[in-house]
């Protein structure tokens, strides 16, 4: 008795499928790793060395994918359409990378941190208050100039805090330092980020070119996939063990990517830490664990893995797990099918993730939402 | 700042749904508790006092609901169709509920078990051998009867086991005793299967009349849509409590719907067990979880809901679980789109529950399987 | 090449063991299904005619266990001393199984439910308020009874909610009538239970013995092991579908041991319901789903298994599953070592199934709980 | 009502733990990832620059540490009682990192490593056949030579495969080039492992020094704790980006440490390998989700985290992922009660990860196993 497949597989199916289900929509859902580009960038002779959209951050997107993030990352009326088709109620925007952090001299990176924010407030969330708030840009190039943009920001704009694309490489593009944020001078912005009690979204770049000797090739698509995250990762390590969230305790981190791994690494890095390196009693005085699970939040921008999103709410709690798209570089549509559809999350856990944990962490009020009187999973 | 949530979800959505994704068909899928309709009842004027499908076990269908199921139960063609839309290789059909079980007097229960099975081989295994295999209907009302038969289904017919629908009423519709399989009488039966090394599906039927005094109007509905589970799972308790599988350790039964929570529960069930009940100490020697991932296979009949799924492969080990639809009751197409959708189990254990298992448990001989090659859950 | 694992396992060893890890114990957990014993039974002729403890509602325990189990029922140092070894900070004690339900005269019954409160009061509460709450025991022999005693219980001696053993045997032990709590006469009762905003604590009792008769010998072990939940479970299916959450919508249930295998099953009632079986569009507005995760709390009394808790968590939410133990029918130290080493849950999860909850749900103002400042899972 | 938490919770407690429980001890594990030294090389003036095992790869263990680690590197007697307590029937060792990639002289990398080859023969698998494996040391400085040497290992010695460190530095240590195991050169190497049909684990050792320029002080631990894995990972796309496993379809290569983080990672890999960036149409035709569960094994060495290994379960299936220690970098009694105590693997899934994948994948003969027989989780 034998079955023969080959009566159901033709052989040209690489995705077989020959049906649909439908998407129980999941209205008014919130997003926050949401990219915009800005004309402003063009009137200055300054532009960062790293291009902004082409040749992205060092990826080397094919021409027509790049053409057509460049237009999305502009274009309002066409965000709100996406926005619509894929029950997305509020978005919070911030200036795509490698932004401000991108700009290698410091008076450049406020002038244009300060014209930034404000294009944004008019353009986004003045115009459209139900629709958008914004994570103001600050210019790290000078941490006393960030901090005093970030409380503009926050009292006179109501940006809903900001978000940092990485390092900073100060001074020219052929003779610059690379300050990360556990600099010593940094800390004035982070004093001032606990005062205002906003957080703060810390978002990759690229390794700095330094670091990237060896990428070339394929080992370059490896870089572009999957370098971005590991570098956020230490960053975000290296804050924890500089004592940040020791010296301010209530200072709140976010990232996105499901955290970039640290869920799933965490545990190991702390027994490392643990087992006796050498200058491994630095001036931390908690478990990594305890401070991801304390001073971070996570976003799924970009993310459309059940797994991993499973392994981040274990580790951080799901009332620190926040739902996102990563829009334009990743598709509305596609991580809004992807979780209103995903089961193994539960509904209430999925409502936390969809909305109700954003509207606490950034005061955003919402009107009754019915999804949970009007939608069954079966 | 406030969201209007109204503008998306109009008062009239009750399941919201703005969108379609596509289901990427596993192809070549194998089901396991499938029933099938049989003219040969009409022939006897011993017809089982509880009706076959009008009114099928106690559950009063809606008659338009019943017709239809009427009609599925025997259509073939019907039943190709379906399994070819929703990706079925395979299926192993069995005389639906409550069968053989439902007859009253064994010398009828005996001739009727013999035609069924012969009828189930020529019109499905002889006619579509790459399509159809069959559990073999076995009266247990006379278990030297039911061993015979299910040797001769087996060895002649190439029975891949027996179906039992629970207990049997034995004797006439107004004077009957009820017989479980760890009656000591049918010790005869399960050293037969044990012997021919074929498993015994054990299927629900309704708990006798003598236990639904209290069940009537909305209570009858809950009983309908759950009492069919318990009893199954208490007689499951029964055969491990009577020591059967340490008589024949080999002996593997089957239980649907995700083996009717036992998986959820056998861990108190063991805990009560091992406080002191008097008496706990009966003819068994090992735990109920340990009978339940030694002796037991679970279907997914009847299961659409993925924490369900990965419990019971957690008690039971993944190799041990199988997919299946219960057909008609179920419908193939939306046991096949949920499934083959699903993520939160594993490309690896999806496999393995679709058929890789059943065709190592049953010898199912299948061509390869594309599958794996030419699909990816991104 | 082969390893002699028998080198390491000796013939002798049924649970080999050698070494032992230690708990990191979770300090001030609460636990709300823990049962008291009460000397006022004895001054009534007019006892139960199912035992309480000896012959603990048809569970035939061995009588060194019944033994200790009476003890513990009343010992109130032995039991605060366990709760100190355990890391239990408060209980919601109640009166154990079969409780005022045992009682087949009204009268009777309305009078005792009064004297065990005031006694429950007393002795736990008033002697102990930072260690003890309690459940009200309430008559629901006499419905209108038992509205008044659970209002007199919650606003005059500050009872938590009450706990009810299932269903009423009313009138005397030969000839009585059996009453489920969606009898149309129980109605004013739950008014009153709304109107106060006190949870119901549906806790288990045996099927009444007119659903018992095919239980002797070791099937009757079965049915002590398992057939409790079943009960329960079939008893809060009747709530649900007699649309009593749609009449008074903020009413809250308890149900114990992962809400009696609910979570696993309640996928499937649905679609049993949604068929097509007549009468199913009963009452009721919502689907049982809804129900759950809406008008139930599920407590882990008695459960030390981890797939069971996350199968809970995954259909209920997080925020309405609590730890327990059932008290001394489980061991406060086994209940504690399981949960407070368990893995797999999120260190978050824990804390609120460990005390956040019920701190939320009962009102109870909780110093501050150093747990999640001083302890790390690595 | 007050809780007063301080009564349970002193404030010197740190590790709060008033308790112990017992292990069920799971006998006769087999252990993956398990680090040896060696005399020999302190016999060579050309040893690698890095040094093994003081200062490890970079890592500034503290001295007291370092020393230890130093001495349970050789001392075979104490490692075998460590294996007996904590339950290891069988170790496949392996040279410890850097190993023979430290080498600089490609002459000098191949003599070293048939010398280790033959004492890690004769030194463990000789002396005690049924507790000792070995993964060869490949000289990949000289791919023909690494290719002929694990021919030798696996022919003559019985080498279980290869273990290799990384990339290899070649030169001198003032000048030399990196060489990846995905530079063309490899491929007879690769091939030669393909026709032997042995797995090739893939170990990390440090980035580059060209790579780590901004390491130091506190970063430099973040790096310890934290880069390895990373570099490991993505040495590991590279091969798969290569088109290694197009070429070779059946080749198999280990990862330790859960897969170093991919599983959670590779679904976000191949979305934006997916999305249009350019070149990533490179020589590589499957999607790295399906290299990852068809061409890789992973091993839990340093893991002691359920979601992190559920995580990998899911991605890779439970067939493919081993338990493992990383003796003596981590503590085998650590491990081993770690991973026998941890619920939610499921006691199939357990033994699978425990022996019976290993033995299956590395022909490794044991006989029967009682575990399954006589413990039970409870």
């Amino acid at each position: 008795m034998e079955i023969d497949r080959s009566l159901y597989v033709t052989t040209t199916l690489t995705r077989a499928t020959n049906g649909t289900v439908a998407v129980p929509r999941m209205f008014g859902k919130i997003a926050l790793e949401e990219a915009i580009g800005t004309n402003l960038w063009a009137a200055y002779g300054t532009l960062p060395a790293i291009e902004q959209v082409s040749g992205y951050a060092g990826v080397p997107f094919a021409s027509s994918v790049s053409a057509d993030i460049e237009s999305r990352l502009t274009d309002i009326p066409a965000r709100l359409q996406s926005m619509d088709d894929s029950g997305i109620g509020y978005v919070i925007i911030s200036l795509t990378s490698p932004g401000i952090e991108g700009v290698f001299n410091a008076t450049n990176a406020t002038k244009l941190a300060t014209e930034v924010n404000d294009e944004m407030y008019a353009d986004y969330v003045e115009a459209y208050p139900d629709r958008f708030g914004f994570f103001a840009a600050v210019p790290m190039q000078d941490p006393m100039a960030a901090a005093a943009e970030l409380e503009r920001a926050v009292t006179q704009l109501g940006a809903k805090g900001a978000l940092i694309n990485g390092y900073s490489m100060i001074g020219t593009p052929d003779n610059y330092t690379v300050q990360y944020l556990d600099d010593a001078a940094c800390d004035v912005f982070w004093a001032k980020a606990a005062e205002l009690n906003v957080p703060i979204y810390l978002h990759p770049r690229p390794p700095p070119p330094s670091q990237q000797l060896l990428m070339d090739g394929y080992p370059m698509m490896a870089h572009a996939a999957y370098g971005f995250g590991t570098e956020t990762a230490g960053h975000a390590l290296r804050l924890m063990l500089s004592g940040l969230f020791d010296r301010y305790p209530s200072l709140q981190v976010i990232l996105g990517h499901c955290a970039e791994a640290l869920p799933f690494l965490v545990h190991r890095v702390d027994t490392r830490l643990a087992i006796g390196i050498e200058g491994a009693d630095g001036p931390y005085n908690k478990t990594m664990k305890y401070y991801l699970r304390n001073n971070f939040y996570a976003t799924l921008a970009g993310v459309r893995r059940l797994a991993t999103v499973r392994d981040t709410i274990e580790e951080m709690g799901e009332d620190r797990v926040m739902w996102s798209v990563d829009y334009p570089y990743e598709s509305n549509e596609d991580a809004a099918n992807w979780f209103d559809y995903v089961e193994g999350l539960g509904v209430r856990t999925k409502e936390k993730l969809a909305w109700e944990n954003a509207e606490k962490i950034f005061n955003i009020t919402a009107s009754l939402n019915s999804y949970q009187d009007d939608q069954e999973f079966l």
